[in-house]
């Protein structure tokens, strides 16, 4: 195995991603999980342009870290200045890390147009800035930033600057495709060169605006690279970094490279599900190896063929990441994976029993209508027990009245009047809550509670609206999502409508019912 | 500029993907767009596999296309059965299409243990099916499954596969990455000695579970393939298909090869779009070229530079896919981004205006509270019309109250009551709708529409929910975002709440407030 040294940006290029902003509380976060998982090298920020960095790397000297290295990123310095009297070099030095990564231009039209300085001024400040911390016993990554645009403009210049980081003393030399425009048979060929003639570690850092940043980064290993950029779940500016969480079981599980613990790779999804969260973003359900459609099959055919064997359509086992086969209801799914689901509940169930085919016709019905069964089996599970007659509902909606005012006068500003039958016992209440959905379960739960103590230990923990039909705005159709929890199980359900109470209402008692159960 | 045949399998492979199912109408829109920009072959259905397939093979014939083939896809005949006899043969023929693509196994482990035949019957299996449609005047596409796989098991058997396929008489070899695990350096490779051994044109076929699709299309193409299989916007089971609105830009803008209609370039962005709407998927915002955030620049210093030269920070200009720059709003977007936006309404404000440092502060304020500007500049405008002093609203709400009754009498099942100000002057109305939100929009323009009839003109037409913080379940906050026209502009509001109702409302507001700026 050889050694691939993984350097994540989430901390500093993730946050240029739009809609992501950490918490210094969410930036230390981060930090101890790549730690824990054997990142080597955790680039926390620019403490010349973001001031709340600097709490941050006061609060993250405090950590013991066991595997990684935070790095301090920032620019070199100013035109014509001298580097000691630099603020941002001043800023770099007082966040007190262990490396700096300092970026300089590779590219001669961006020293020009952008810097407005000479060539020869902007390899002076590469050596200059390197040179300063290499004195103050700092490791120093050069990241070359536009360098293979650079090289294809004027290789001998780009090379230049690397020389002057090389004399400057850097720990290693990072070529980046600052612009994602490279592709991977360049990548390769001018990675190659740069290795064959400098001696200090070669790293690269790619951007996916054309959709390779993965194999970009591959190939570049390949060439000789042992640094790798990226950051986890592909995070950052425009379409985003090279993503870390792609390319390390590209390497570790499909090619002879070493790059985090091996422990950590089959709580890989995890990590990076929990990443999302912090992130505050959807995980990406398509995301290679972590994604939930990862490994999820829905033609008939595939489906069949993965029951008989795995690898027929899989590139590797689900569980190798921590992640898992899913068979994925849907009227083109075929009955090998609807069978394999009414089974879990009904063996007596076969591909040629009658029920089979009503249950394909109902699936195909509700799908039209926008339910869509694919992550809310419960409700399908509801929906195929009145089918089999293995079901009777556990109570009967009389009525139910929703009020909001506005101005309100306490926090909850809606309250809920229901009424139900349980068998033959009718139960009427009321109760209030924050918005009109949260006063309806708190009711509907009130009125049930007589009946069903063991409702008690069940509670809603995720709550997801989806516009279906946003043509139509206000009166659009919407699916609301409900994920619950008696603390054994989790479940979600699923209700359809153009009004949004009437929808959560449906995935509400849905949601009930399926726990109320009682042989599953 | 070199040819290659753009291949798009969006409504057999496509429809694999979870969440994506296409009514025949759908499918015949979505043909009728990729003729028009320039698609050669449009992979249409598995007529055998999938009746709903055979209305639509009827209707498509009717459509004149000036520049696809449409293609029926399906197996080679089944294991010792003649030719003629086989049901998903005569189903291939009865679509009545020009061309045929016909999938056959070229990895040994395949042919044995999922079709559990012999490795001479697999091969006479793909010889006399693509002789029998040769024999009817049909273009084949022969596709290899499992191609890349199978070469590195046994390179001698599945070369045999492809020998057998030209022998029977193929247009087209199509080697397949079906399970998504091949490398791109290893593509270029064997896709070089394939080209060099067969006269036949060869495709290229690959999945994304790897994350590297789109580099290994390209490999493929830089290896001397000239037909590239995949989706529009990557569609397709597990992580999806090659995406061909990333291939298409990267060969024919970045390349010496064209794809589709030069012309059609420049309404890449529309096109794709297009395509999400009629599956019924958001469009994925990160995708390269076409993506909303593919040009989104949000980092100060790079929203600096892009400024001063867009080449800085961009691989091309995105108006050649007919997408658009944007400068994100936000906490780190920096002084820049924000004063460009500023000063598309208020000239006078400079980088150092006092004012800036009190927007800055009022916009990380918001942010914290889960707004979020980005795609929301239009309730952002009004907030900095407030502090700016340039805004005085026009109405003032008195109070609203909600009724939602379930069972509902007629469709309508909310009603609501609005009292609101306009210079001194109550206006008290009611309305009804469908769902608690309709009923209160229904309720506000009619209050308002006595004092400001220009908004008669104008009417809602996107209305999406995200739930920020989904553990509190149905307490949770969400952002409500409303879009809204007048015919002439469009415009996005933004409302976040626990209570879906008051978010809602405070969109609803800021989207007529905005409407009723008459300096604009």
């Amino acid at each position: 195995m050889k050694k691939v040294l993984i350097y994540d940006s989430i901390l500093r290029d993730g946050a240029q991603a739009k809609g992501i902003s950490f918490s210094v509380e969410d930036k230390l976060k981060i930090v101890e999980k790549l730690d824990s998982i054997g990142v080597a090298y955790i680039e926390a920020g620019n403490p010349g342009s973001n001031p709340k960095d600097l709490e941050f790397f006061e609060r993250v000297k405090k950590i013991n870290l066991k595997h990684s290295k935070v790095i301090a990123f920032g620019s070199t310095r100013r035109v014509n200045k001298p580097v000691e009297e630099d603020a941002n070099v001043k800023s770099l030095l007082k966040a007190d890390t262990p490396a700096i990564a300092i970026f300089g231009k590779s590219w001669g039209f961006q020293v020009t147009e952008i810097l407005k300085t000479t060539l020869d001024e902007n390899l002076s400040m590469i050596r200059d800035t390197i040179a300063f911390f290499k004195n103050k016993n700092k490791e120093v990554v050069f990241d070359a930033e536009h360098f293979f645009d650079g090289y294809k403009a004027d290789p001998e210049y780009a090379i230049k600057t690397l020389r002057a980081a090389s004399e400057g003393g850097a720990d290693s030399l990072c070529l980046c495709d600052t612009n994602g425009g490279t592709f991977p048979d360049e990548i390769y060929e001018i990675t190659s060169r740069v290795v064959k003639e400098f001696k200090e570690d070669i790293g690269i850092h790619c951007h996916n605006d054309t959709g390779m940043a993965v194999a970009n980064s591959i190939m570049a290993v390949k060439a000789g690279a042992v640094q790798v950029q990226g950051t986890m779940n592909g995070y950052g500016e425009r379409i985003g970094n090279a993503n870390l969480t792609t390319i390390i079981p590209n390497l570790q599980l499909k090619d002879e490279y070493s790059c985090i613990l091996e422990d950590s790779i089959s709580e890989f999804t995890t990590t990076s599900k929990y990443i999302s969260e912090i992130a505050n973003v959807l995980h990406d359900e398509r995301a290679p190896y972590v994604g939930n459609f990862a490994f999820a099959h829905k033609a008939g055919m595939h489906a069949d063929a993965v029951n008989k064997n795995p690898t027929a359509y899989e590139h590797i086992a689900p569980e190798t990441v921590g992640n898992e086969r899913v068979f994925l209801m849907s009227e083109v799914a075929g009955r090998s994976a609807l069978l394999n689901f009414v089974n879990s509940f009904d063996k007596s169930i076969t591909r040629d029993s009658p029920e089979t085919k009503v249950i394909l016709e109902k699936l195909k019905e509700m799908e039209f209508k926008g339910y869509q069964y694919e992550g809310a089996e419960s409700s399908l599970e509801l929906i195929i027990r009145k089918i089999l007659g293995k079901y009777k509902p556990h109570f009967d909606l009389g009525e139910f009245k929703v009020l909001v005012n506005e101005p309100s006068i306490s926090k909850a500003n809606s309250s809920a009047i229901i009424k139900i039958n349980v068998d033959g016992q009718q139960e009427m209440t009321a109760d209030e809550g924050d918005g009109p959905v949260n006063a309806l379960d708190n009711a509907l739960r009130k009125a049930l509670e007589r009946f069903y103590p063991q409702i008690k230990d069940m509670k809603l923990t995720d709550y997801k609206v989806r516009v279906l039909d946003s043509s139509s705005a206000t009166a659009a159709k919407v699916r609301v999502l409900i994920e619950s929890t008696d603390g054994k199980e989790v479940w979600t359900t699923i209700g359809v409508s153009t009004d949004i109470i009437e929808a959560s209402w449906q995935a509400l008692v849905d949601s009930i019912e399926y726990k109320l159960i009682e042989e599953k």
